[in-house]
């Protein structure tokens, strides 16, 4: 190697440090105002990242799961998978000439939204399975792509992939920088997550957890396939939660993010974890984090909370605030809510 | 930054250069023979990594799948977790004065295994429930770790952690080191694998998919935790195999490594996929690999295929042969079996 060559090397280091530098002087939670909420999160990681400290956790532990619906994206005035399953029902319906007389169906195709929800949790189970079932899950897939690719929310008319959280995004990729792998836990269905959930949060779809129906293996003439059937095989919402971070995880998170009472048994799950692996003997290191995302914002976003039919927020506000738990205030903490256009 | 500092950093980067360069040319897989089914790994491996190759697929999408009884570590005489659940049995049994007089209990704690399991799978069922639920999902992993650290094998004498392939472990490293994400997928309980594996294997709990118990979140108290309940949840064998993959991964694998027809499906799954995403349009790329060991070594370690009870091998040897899988002949394949002492 010549001189010269190791000169421009050198310079080469410099320059690199100096963008280093850059990136680490811009804040990465820039729609986040300063304040108490965004402090309690950058003071939370710094603690768990910072080695020799009490509270130090090794990066294999640093998992933080993240609710989907009215965490990351919005859910109003609906949960969008719903929306997605009305799209299906007028999509399928020439292949069900029966649904003109059969409720829920009915109703819907009538564009009665609340008339065919007058039958309640039933009326919503059958619209979901009608639409989320057989077919193999690389055809449903599919479908979930071309929705998503084209669809738009029906107050705002921007594609669902742009009603997610700024702020939340930003978040997502801090804790990554820091060590931390991140998980969706969704009461969704995991099936239609996993096909963009990467592309928008940065989520690989194995590490979404979310609920599903059974699956069944098929194999004829050397094409193996798995059929999606009418059937439920798992709940992941409220006490599911922890049920499901134990069967897909396997470790108690550090941190948990969420924005209802869905979401009360995930927080305490997380935030009940014993010390860490990895943390001291001594006890002192047994670091945990919970945070709600409280919609207050009826200007930007929607602002609901304990009488919310969707995304009901009460006795976890309330637990929220014996606990000492972080609450968002949309209204006030977030300089910015949706990706800008 | 003085000339001297820029010469040091251009030694430091020739140093630095050199050892990469050996760490090339050693070979990743020292206990594999040469020869075709060394090759055709290698040869797999190498297409789907070279950048503007046909079959050339992303990192995401590098799924590995290994099955673990008998592909990554040994199965007899018995299956290791059964063991396990004998040692409990004897450990449990001053707890349980009624299992004296109770089968398959009775004959266990006489030393009879074989005719505590004259009652069949429900005989096999029984005792693992017995040693597998009442307990919270962190005591039973504290009770795993504990007999993983001291238990030994009934024939060799070795801990069971050194019961496991030094090929196959030299493939997991290998396999990462190109970039593939690798997954157990097990008919083994995922609770008894997750407490040692990422130890063992490199593998992390959240890659781990395999069979379970029902578990149910308890919050009492401010102590929030999963119980583990006497009640099969999902067993990951056979046709459950691509579900659990589909469940837990969410992508179609392309690469499968097992040893039994109870890994027959997963492999057929794994083969049958479309073309991987991030593979040419024009299908040439759908680049798909499965393997089999094939016990056939006596004397380092086992020899059984067809009639065995435990690993049974038959038809997945058929249809390797038919569809031209990589059957790994151990006797001839593998330099060493097991890690050296």
């Amino acid at each position: 190697m010549t001189q010269t060559i190791a000169k421009s090397l050198a310079v080469a280091v410099l320059v690199m440090g100096h963008f280093a530098g850059v990136a680490r002087a811009k804040d990465p939670l820039l729609s986040w105002n300063d304040g108490t909420t965004k402090k309690s999160i950058t003071d939370f990681v710094a603690k768990v990242t910072t080695e020799g400290s009490p509270d130090f956790v090794k990066p294999a532990e640093r998992i933080a799961v993240f609710d989907n619906d009215g965490t990351l994206w919005a859910e109003q005035p609906m949960y969008f998978q719903f929306l997605f399953a009305l799209d299906r029902v007028k999509a399928l319906a020439p292949q069900h000439p029966e649904w003109k007389d059969q409720e829920p169906f009915a109703s819907l195709l009538k564009g009665d939204v609340k008339g065919a929800l007058a039958g309640g949790q039933k009326a919503m189970l059958e619209i979901i399975m009608a639409t989320h079932a057989g077919m193999t899950t690389e055809e449903f897939a599919k479908t979930v792509n071309e929705w998503i690719a084209t669809a738009r929310h029906p107050l705002t008319k921007r594609p669902y992939t742009e009603m997610v959280y700024q702020p939340m995004l930003e978040l997502l990729a801090y804790l990554r920088a820091n060590g931390f792998k991140t998980f969706i836990v969704s009461g969704g269905g995991v099936e239609f997550m996993r096909p963009w959930v990467e592309t928008v949060y940065g989520i690989p779809p194995e590490q979404v957890v979310g609920s599903s129906g059974v699956v069944k293996f098929e194999s004829a003439g050397g094409k193996a396939v798995l059929m999606k059937e009418a059937k439920v095989e798992f709940i992941d919402d409220g006490p599911g939660k922890p049920v499901g971070i134990n069967r897909f995880i396997g470790r108690r998170p550090i941190m948990a993010f969420g924005n209802s009472d869905g979401d009360l048994q995930m927080l305490q799950y997380t935030t009940a974890g014993g010390p860490a692996e990895g943390s001291p003997a001594d006890g002192s290191g047994s670091p945990r984090f919970a945070l709600i995302v409280h919609h207050t914002d009826a200007e930007r976003e929607f602002a609901y909370d304990r009488q919310s039919h969707i995304g009901k927020l009460d006795k976890a506000l309330d637990e929220a605030a014996a606990k000492g738990w972080t609450v968002v205030d949309m209204r006030q903490d977030w300089k910015q809510v949706f990706p800008s256009k």
